[in-house]
C-alpha cells in the first residue's frame, strides 16, 4: 500500500481528492471481457479455418468477397495516392527507427572456448513467417505497420503477412499499402483485409489463402489482445502482451504544467481504456495541470472522448522514492520522468516499457519515430517482457563444437548422467572417448 | 513431401523399410491429452489457491502437510550427505556453464545519438521474482536446476522459487538441494515441495506460502507443459515449450555407426514420448546402426524401456539438400550433425534449439555442462523460440533522452500524428518546440 503521506486526487469535471485503493490503480481500468468470443470463434478456426474466416469477416468486418489478400494493383493505385510530404515524413520515421532498431542487433553470432578444444556458441537466426497485426483507431494505425516491419526485415524474415481491417467499403487505407511498398523488395509480404480476433486466429492456424505464420506481432484492442493471449504458446508464438495504451508520469516543481498536460491529453486521446498516472512531488503542480488540461481541452478536436477517457487517471502527490515505487509496481508500458534530476531517477527504473528522460523528451515521439518502438507491454507486462525489437524476431541457436582431446576433457560429465541414472548418456560420452578412430 | 528418393526405415526388432507420411513424422508422437484435466486443475486454483494447492498436492504428490517449503535444516543436512566426488563433477558444470552463459549478455546497456539532441538506449534489467520448475524422471533432475539457476544469477534475478516434486516419504533429492545451497548468497531462494501443474499453477497464482512469480522456468511432462501454456499471457510469462524431449541426427558415411547408436540410445532413455530421427547420406549405416543399437542395448540397465521409446524413431536416407531441409522442417531441440563437413553444413540451420557439430560432440554434452544450457524449445516451437539464457531473465527497457533542440529537430513526427487523427499527440511535440522556458 502507498505511504500515509500520499495523496490522490481524481481528475475530472471538478477535480477532487479522493481515497484510491492503490491495488485497485495497479490493476488498471475494468475491461470488456471478450474472453467468451473470442473463445468461440477460436473453436470455430479449430474445426475448419477458411469457413471460419468467412464466418467472420463478415460478421466483424463486413467484408464479404472471395479474397482477403491485397494485390499489386491495389498498392500501386494506393502510392499514387498518397501526399508526397506525407511519404517524406514517413520516410523520416523509418530512418530513425532503421537507425536504433539496426543497433539493437550487435552480434548475430558469437563463440568461445570453454576448455581447449570444447567451443561454444550461438548464432542470431531470423524466424522464417511472422504475421504482422496493424490496428485501427479511427484508421488503421501506419506507424503501428512501419515500427513491426522495419525490425523484421531488419532480422531477415523472409515472409510476412500484414493483416489490416479494411473500410467499409472494403478497402484499405492508402498509407498502409504505401507502407508496405517501402519494404517489398526485401521480404515476400502478403497484406489480408482481416481485422479482429479473425486476424489473429486466421494467421494462427493458417487458410487456403492465408499461410500459417510463425509468430504474430502488434498491439491491438481486446479482441486482438485476448486471442494472441489464448492462442500463444499452444498455435502460434506471440511478440507480448500489448493492450489498452498507459502512462506513468513522474514530475516535479521544475515541470511544465502546460507538457504535462498535454501528456496526459495524447494519452487520453487514445481511448477510454487507456490510463494515465500523475506522480508529482508538488502538490500545486497537479492543481495547475488540472487547470492546463482544462485550458488545452477547449481547442481539442475530440475533447469529448479525451475528457471521458481522463476520468481513467490519477495524481498522487507523493515523494520520489515513493513515485518511483508505485511506477515499478505498476509497470507501465510508458514512463515519463519530467523532474530535475530526471537522468538520474531513470536509474531506479526496474519495470516499464519504454522511458522518456526530461521535459524534452515527450512520449508521443516514442510513438512515431524517435528511434524507438512503440510496440510495448501493457498491463503490468513489462514486469517480464521487452518492446518490439528486431530480437523478437531472430531466435538464438546455440552450437557446440569439440575435439576428441576437448571431449576427454569433459568426461567428469558422464558421471553427472549416471549420478541422474542416465547410463546410456555417460555411454555416449564414454564410447567417443574410448573409439581409437 | 520427401523427394522420391528418400527411404523411410522404423527401427524395431525387425527394423524394415517403410512407408511414413513426413507430416506425420514432423508432428511427432501421439502424446496423452492432459488438457482437460489441467485447465480443470487452472479453474480450481482461480476460485482459491490455497485450497487448490492442497487438493492437488494430495491428489497428485501424495504430499498431505501443512507446509511446503524447505527448511534450512532440511538444506544443512542435505548437503552434508552428498557425495564430495559429485560436489565436484557439479562444480565443473556449473563453471563451464558460467563462462558461457555470462559471455550471452555482451551489453547490458547502451545508447546511440539518432540525430544531434535525440538520445535512445536500452538496459537490461533483471526479472524481480522467478519460478523455477525442477522435473523429475526417476528422480528430480539437478542437471535442469543448475541449468535454469546459473542464468538467472548471472541476470541479476533477487527472488526465485524453486519447485520440486517431493519423494513418495515428502522429502526432495537431496542433490537438489545442495546445488540450491550454492547460490543462496546470490538470490533469495524459496524451494517449495510441489510438482506438477500444481506447481506451475502455484507460481503463476501465488499462494499464502508462495508468492506469484513473473516468469515460469523449465522442462516438464506435459502436465507441467501443458500448464505452462495455458497460464501463459494470461497469468504469467513463461520461458519456452519445452517438452519431450527429441533429436534429429544427420550422418553421412564417415560417421562411425557405434556413436550414432549411442546417441539414438540416449535420447531414447529419456522415455516413450521422446523422439529420435536419423537422416542417413548412406543407406548401409541405417543398417549399421541398427546392429549397434541391438548391441549396446544388451548391457544398458533401461533396455527394455529404452527400446520401447525407439519405435518412435525413423531413419530416413536422404541426401544432405532433404536431409537439411526435413531437419529444419522439424525445428528439432536437439541436432546432431555427424558428417565429415559438419561446421559447413552447420551454417545451413534455420530452426534447432541446439546444434551439435561432429562425431565428437554428443548431445549429453549440451545436457550436462559443456556451457550451453539444456532448457530447450521442443515440438517444433525451435522455430521461433531460443533456449534458456541470461536473455530469459532480462527484459530490455528502451530511454529517450532529447534536448530542446533535439526535439525541434523532430517536429515531421507531429505531422504523422496530424495523418493519423491524433491531434493531442502533435500538440505534446508542438507545445515544448513553442515554450520560451
Amino acid at each position: 500500500m502507498c505511504c500515509l503521506h500520499c495523496a490522490f486526487y481524481k481528475f475530472s469535471k471538478n477535480m477532487k481528492r479522493i481515497r484510491v485503493d492503490e491495488i485497485a490503480l495497479l490493476k488498471r481500468p475494468e475491461q470488456p471481457s471478450v474472453l467468451d468470443k473470442v473463445q468461440d470463434l477460436i473453436e470455430d478456426f479449430r474445426k475448419g479455418s477458411d469457413a471460419a474466416l468467412k464466418k467472420y469477416s463478415v460478421l466483424y468486418d463486413k467484408y464479404d468477397q472471395d479474397t482477403v489478400t491485397v494485390t499489386d494493383e491495389e498498392i500501386r493505385t494506393a502510392i499514387a495516392s498518397v501526399d508526397e510530404s506525407l511519404k517524406r515524413d514517413i520516410s523520416f520515421a523509418i530512418e530513425n527507427i532503421k537507425k536504433f532498431q539496426g543497433h539493437a542487433i550487435h552480434c548475430r553470432e558469437d563463440s568461445l572456448t570453454i576448455q581447449p578444444g570444447v567451443i561454444c556458441g550461438y548464432r542470431y537466426v531470423p524466424i522464417e513467417r511472422v504475421g504482422i497485426y496493424v490496428p485501427a483507431g479511427t484508421a488503421p494505425l501506419f506507424s503501428s505497420l512501419y515500427m513491426a516491419i522495419v525490425p523484421a526485415v531488419l532480422a531477415g524474415v523472409k515472409e510476412i503477412v500484414v493483416s489490416v481491417p479494411p473500410r467499409p467499403d472494403g478497402t484499405l487505407d492508402p498509407v498502409i499499402l504505401y507502407v508496405v511498398s517501402l519494404f517489398k523488395d526485401l521480404a515476400d509480404i502478403q497484406v489480408i483485409k482481416v481485422g479482429g480476433a479473425q486476424a489473429v486466429a486466421a494467421m494462427a492456424f493458417g487458410t487456403s489463402e492465408i499461410p500459417k505464420v510463425y509468430k504474430i506481432v502488434g498491439p491491438g484492442g481486446p479482441f486482438i489482445t485476448t486471442a494472441k493471449q489464448l492462442l500463444s504458446n499452444l498455435e502460434v508464438d506471440i511478440d507480448l502482451v500489448g493492450g489498452p495504451s498507459e502512462v506513468v508520469i513522474i514530475a516535479d516543481s521544475s515541470a511544465n504544467p502546460a507538457c504535462v498536460a498535454a501528456d496526459l491529453l495524447a494519452q487520453a486521446e487514445h481511448g477510454s481504456t487507456s490510463q494515465t498516472v500523475l506522480l508529482a512531488t508538488n502538490e500545486e503542480l497537479i492543481g495547475e495541470v488540472q487547470t492546463e488540461i482544462e485550458n488545452q481541452l477547449k481547442t481539442l478536436p475530440r475533447a469529448e472522448y479525451a475528457f471521458k477517457s481522463i476520468e481513467n487517471s490519477y495524481a498522487i502527490f507523493v515523494n520520489t522514492i515513493e513515485a518511483m515505487r508505485i511506477s515499478n509496481e505498476y509497470a507501465p508500458e510508458h514512463l515519463i520522468i519530467n523532474t530535475a534530476n530526471a537522468l538520474e531517477l531513470s536509474y531506479e527504473v526496474v519495470n516499464a516499457g519504454s522511458v522518456f528522460i526530461g521535459e524534452q523528451s515527450p512520449e508521443v515521439v516514442g510513438d512515431y519515430g524517435s528511434g524507438t518502438n512503440h510496440i510495448l507491454p501493457t498491463s503490468g507486462w513489462a514486469k517480464t517482457q521487452s518492446g518490439v525489437s528486431p530480437l523478437t524476431f531472430l531466435k538464438k541457436i546455440t552450437f557446440q563444437n569439440i575435439t576428441k582431446k576437448g571431449l576427454e576433457g569433459l568426461l567428469p560429465l558422464a558421471n553427472l548422467a549416471r549420478a541422474e541414472g542416465l547410463e546410456a548418456h555417460a555411454r555416449a560420452i564414454e564410447i567417443r572417448v574410448r573409439a581409437e578412430k
